[in-house]
């Protein structure tokens, strides 16, 4: 049954009275019949949560030792004493500011008693757990308050990496406005503050009280809708949650190659056999304490700042037109930045024994029925039939049938053809490890919904190499990838964070082969020697990966690069090589991208730079600036020599402006270098440099100072206004 | 009626006669009955023709003069004396050699009576119009031989720009093999010496007897098969050339941007409607004596050690695979190649103030549409359904209707997309000319039967360029352009030569604009100062072009470069400008290519250099040689630290070699530089260096050549092992 017929199943009298179309100021008003059924169901559960808490009533209240963090050990009683009485006894703040626990490295109410000896930690609203705690908790306050105000029909409502959101349904023609935002903001905030209506399995009400009893709710609107499946009243039916999902569906390919890296708040679209229905989706922020969201809300306004679709329109780095949808189109500028990073990954392909390849965009289904992307990933790829296929022919093998009709698909990824690539003639040992690189365009058939800027697109380029290699090889290349990503975030300013993803139920291959993988992986990373944690059972089916999350300047975490095994593509492909024994062996490969997607990164870098491009990346190296209009042509004579030693020169001779004037807007534009030339440099054939932040660097040489331009873009200078 | 249905009719009696199956030694068998029929017609057309004959006997028979080139003038009498008798008085050897005339520029018989005073041109076999006399006779010859020996279904057989071809039908099932080319060739011989079967319309026997006196027939079978429409014997019905309607339908895209340059035989396929029915094709070349045969079967060898496919799979640039016909797979050498390629173009745009743009691969067909190529281009262009456009939406603009089903195609040109970005914003004349160029995948839809190499390809990348310039900018642009070119094609070592090609019958657009248009691409050709020819009414029917032909190191011509001005885009897209005087103006489109297909010219390059890459294209610039296994660790070292500063670099420290052989190998590879490195150099840390002309270069520090060899790469020299 879809949404709309239990819609209207569900429009009982009482319900209407809930104000579909107007906002009321009503914080409980007469609760809709269905909520009856859905408290009977409550209930049912309550009781049998409250039968299971007598029987721990009667366990034996012996004496346990709880472990601190930091080597501490305390008293308590086994069955009785829960985390939050050992915060309180520990301190007034810390009960104040832990939302749950963590007990064996499990997660643990904090109102749950304990029941041996074990290790306990506090999760406070400072650490991701903790986080999710608190938003999990406000989503449900969220959903609440949408039910009562505006008579939602509720889906799914988690905790995202930053922040929460909930999915409900109005029917079919209404729409969550802007301008309903602070009324449900206002009954959030009442709903948390009398923590009422809320009853969790397993926490008592003083708990929630005691959580949101300084909660300053903050709400966003996301524009986008988000269509769903068969609707679920609080979990009557499971929902499928979108990102898992999402996921799942790219595992078969190569999961940490998916392009959009912002969470789950970027991914609303839900894939299902029946008919869409539209679904509303609030997302929102919430903090312990009214500082919190004041920083916040700072911080929000500098990322806003910094959108990149803002930047790319201001900066005329790119546009996107409704006859691409989902493809960029790069203005000059903007395609000096991609050319940019480019080059950039090309060096270091270079130094480091990578081959870059050209590979076909097209290629016939069964290469993807080879692969298993036709069977797992047919929905996203962009297929077609080859034209004139389907005409009847004669040829001398064929009388009178018709030719077979060929499907094509436009390539969602590259490891395929590099598999035919390497399986083109046979290899050797010698040959190992091969290196394979292409920036190849890749097509993804993403949902028009789920577009928005750089960060998911259906058009992308991706750094993307496949190393195939013998097993006694892998260790040592794992490291270089390792050090390959050390080095390029270093030089883009990004610092990162690794985790090991191991082998997931339903994995395929040999086990003893995913053990010595997952060893090697494990291996390197400790060799590596930067800090990573372990995802245990988050690997892809096909192998163990090292997931990489970038942190950019606004501390925002982003995934881009990846390391994965693929034990499968070999097998699929019947990969093989001669070993230095003389017998055929098989190659494993690996996936592997720094950048990943070249548009996102860009996006990401323009963000994180907020415009102010470093000079090796800038489309804004230097303007030339005549102080009069007797400068004007030397200064075109400069731009053009700046410009045929290919920096990106401008030249500001508008007559209108001041020299001041002037100055200021190339500052404002961000050029990195301000060429200031008058009748004595003009004389001289000098120019006199500022920089952006109006550092005042004096007269020099033209030729010299282009000269100097050049080796600090060479040299990827991260701060090349401040080394010049 | 398909050619299937006719072959049964024509399967009478007499003509089983003629040995379908097997190669008959009889050089006139029993005519079969369906060649009275084609008798009967032509006697019909032949007694016409006698009749007109008659009556210019009748015509006054006064004295005229015939200018001669040179100036010299002769008398000759109306509607009497022919070319032939003129070129008799001249000298016998110009009447042995001459195969046809020029009057007044038209061409003309040389047995066909002269009307009044002329000029007058002998043609010989050394000219492009005698050859094409030549070798048209000369497929009348083979079409003969192919009926007589084989009972061949005559289709169509033209002269192309190097020998002739004719494709002919022999029933279903039944190709020409190699083996009976000898035998066909024979009867041709036969048949050129007898002259007896053929009578030309306007042409007496002595005159064929003497154009084959001496002709030494030479065949070669061109494997690919032929799918033609309805069958025509003799011209009973025309059929439509391939070449010709194949560029016409490329002519509303940029038929200067077609792929292939080869001439007539690289096309092969027929797009009708019916049912394909295979045709035979056999290519021919013919000489007027037997020394000019040789000399080409010479050239011929030579062509063949160099075909680019040859080359490619020997040197490992590139293969092809069928799960992506049409479609090439770079290797790593190949990429290396075809970088270096699109550098240097790059640096070119630097230099002349082009800015690189990119755009998408797929666009709705309402892109298509507005410019035009999907009324004229369909069927060669890649089209698609958008993923999920066909599934019902509920969204609140939409109720229970169907998502319109959106059509999208990939880019066969970038023009179309150099429009929109043109478009999306408003723009001023401060911003002309304003040059978009483009390296991005197009995709056309060719007939798998025409696919071979890098010649014809169904994806391929463009150094494709737009400006967008006001009219009174035009000839300052072309004139760069022609620059552009020129530089270009001396730093890749060809000649080349222009023509222009003025409106045709049916341009679009109002005549006076044309008028200026012409003659401003005259005045810049005149400007430019090479030689050029006027192609009257070859055109495109969007605008005048410059058509440019390059001839390679064989001689061979190829079309890679183009610069058409373009009338209509700018009107289909209403692309505008704010002028100078403050009204909208509407601009002129160029567009224009150097290299063309960067696949095709990375073949034509192949084949011109015979492998032997200039240092900076080389995908093989060094091969470090030890002398002992003692030196094989620095060898190696050498060999790393030129490649990390990126120069292809190989190693060969084969232990099964001697040193000789090994330099040996290294030669005939064609590195460009050995560097042989014995104890002494490892002690120094030096190199040995030779060429692989086998110049020796002696010492040199490791470093220091290292540097050189990259000055040398970078400046591009033609000649990098004599200017080391």
């Amino acid at each position: 049954m879809g949404l709309c017929q239990r819609w209207r199943l569900l429009r009982l009298p009482g319900f209407q009275a809930c104000g579909l179309h107007t906002v009321r100021e009503a914080a409980v008003p007469t609760p809709p019949n269905w909520l009856v059924e859905r408290r009977g169901l409550f209930e049912e559960l309550w009781t049998a949560q409250v039968k299971r808490l007598e029987s721990m009533a009667q366990k034996e209240h012996r004496a346990i030792r709880i472990s601190l963090p930091g080597g501490q050990k305390v008293d308590a009683v086994a069955w009785k004493t829960t985390p939050y009485q050992l915060a309180q006894q520990i301190s007034s703040k810390l009960a104040d500011t832990a939302v749950a626990a963590q007990v064996n490295g499990e997660p643990y109410d904090l109102e749950r008693p304990l029941e041996t000896d074990s290790d306990l930690r506090f999760l406070t609203f400072d650490s991701p757990e903790g986080k999710a705690v608190f938003w999990h908790s406000s989503t449900h306050v969220l959903g609440a308050a949408a039910e009562q105000l505006l008579g939602a029909v509720l889906c799914q409502g988690p905790s995202t990496e930053c922040g929460f959101y909930h999915d409900f349904f109005l029917g079919k023609e209404r729409t969550v406005r802007g301008s309903e935002l602070p009324a449900l903001e206002r009954v959030c905030r009442e709903l948390a503050a009398a923590a009422q209506p809320f009853r969790r399995l397993e926490a008592s009400q003083d708990q929630l009280r005691q959580l949101f009893k300084d909660n300053p709710f903050k709400l966003r609107l996301i524009e986008e809708k988000v269509t769903g499946p068969t609707a679920t009243v609080y979990g009557a039916q499971k929902p499928v949650p979108t990102p898992q999902s999402d996921i799942s569906a790219k595992e078969d390919g190569e999961e940490g190659h998916e392009q959009a890296g912002q969470g789950h708040n970027s991914s609303s679209s839900w894939r299902f056999s029946g008919a869409p229905e539209t679904l509303q989706r609030v997302s929102g922020i919430s903090f312990p304490t009214a500082e919190e969201l004041r920083a916040w809300e700072e911080w929000r306004e500098e990322a806003e700042l910094r959108d990149h679709r803002r930047i790319g329109k201001e900066q005329e780095l790119f546009f996107f037109h409704e006859l691409s949808p989902g493809s960029c189109f790069f203005l000059p500028r903007g395609t000096r930045v991609y050319n940019a990073l480019v080059a950039f990954i090309r060096a270091e392909y270079t130094r480091r024994g990578f081959s870059e390849v050209k590979t076909p965009t097209l290629f016939s289904t069964k290469l993807w029925e080879q692969s298993g992307h036709w069977e797992h990933y047919r929905e996203d790829m962009f297929a077609l039939q080859t034209p004139g296929s389907d005409r009847p022919t004669c040829s001398q093998n064929d009388h009178h049938t018709s030719r077979p009709t060929d499907t094509l698909a436009l390539k969602p990824m590259n490891c395929p053809a590099h598999c035919l690539m390497f399986a083109h003639r046979p290899r050797s040992w010698r040959e190992l490890p091969l290196r394979l690189a292409d920036f190849g365009a890749l097509h993804r058939a993403e949902a028009s919904g789920s577009l928005g800027g750089l960060t998911r697109l259906r058009r992308f380029q991706q750094d993307d190499a496949h190393i195939f290699c013998a097993p006694a090889q892998l260790e040592a290349e794992i490291r270089s990838c390792l050090d390959f990503l050390r080095s390029v975030y270093a030089v883009l300013g990004f610092s990162f964070h690794l985790a090991l993803s191991t082998r997931p139920s339903g994995f395929l291959g040999e086990p003893c082969l995913w053990d010595q993988a997952e060893q090697v992986l494990q291996q390197a990373l400790e060799e590596f020697g930067e800090p990573w944690d372990l995802n245990p059972g988050d690997g892809a089916f096909y192998g163990p990966k090292i997931d990489v999350h970038l942190h950019d300047a606004l501390g925002r975490p982003h995934q881009c690069g990846t390391i994965q095994l693929d034990f499968q593509l070999p097998l699929r492909f019947d990969l093989q090589y001669r070993g230095q024994a003389g017998a055929l062996e098989r190659p494993v490969l690996i996936h592997r991208a720094v950048l990943g997607s070249v548009e996102r990164m860009l996006g990401v870098l323009a963000e994180s730079c907020g415009g102010k491009w470093p000079l090796w990346l800038s489309p804004f190296q230097v303007v030339v600036i005549p102080v009069g209009a007797e400068q004007e042509e030397y200064a075109r004579e400069a731009q053009q020599s700046l410009r045929a030693v290919g920096l990106a020169a401008d030249l500001d001779a508008d007559p209108g402006l001041t020299l001041g004037r002037r100055v200021r807007r190339a500052q404002l534009a961000h050029y990195n270098f301000l060429f200031v030339v008058g009748q004595k440099e003009q004389t001289k054939r000098t120019v006199n440099i500022r920089t952006r932040d109006n550092r005042q660097l004096g007269e020099w040489d033209l030729a010299e100072a282009a000269q100097r331009l050049l080796e600090l873009q060479n040299s990827r200078a991260p701060n090349a206004e401040e080394m010049f």
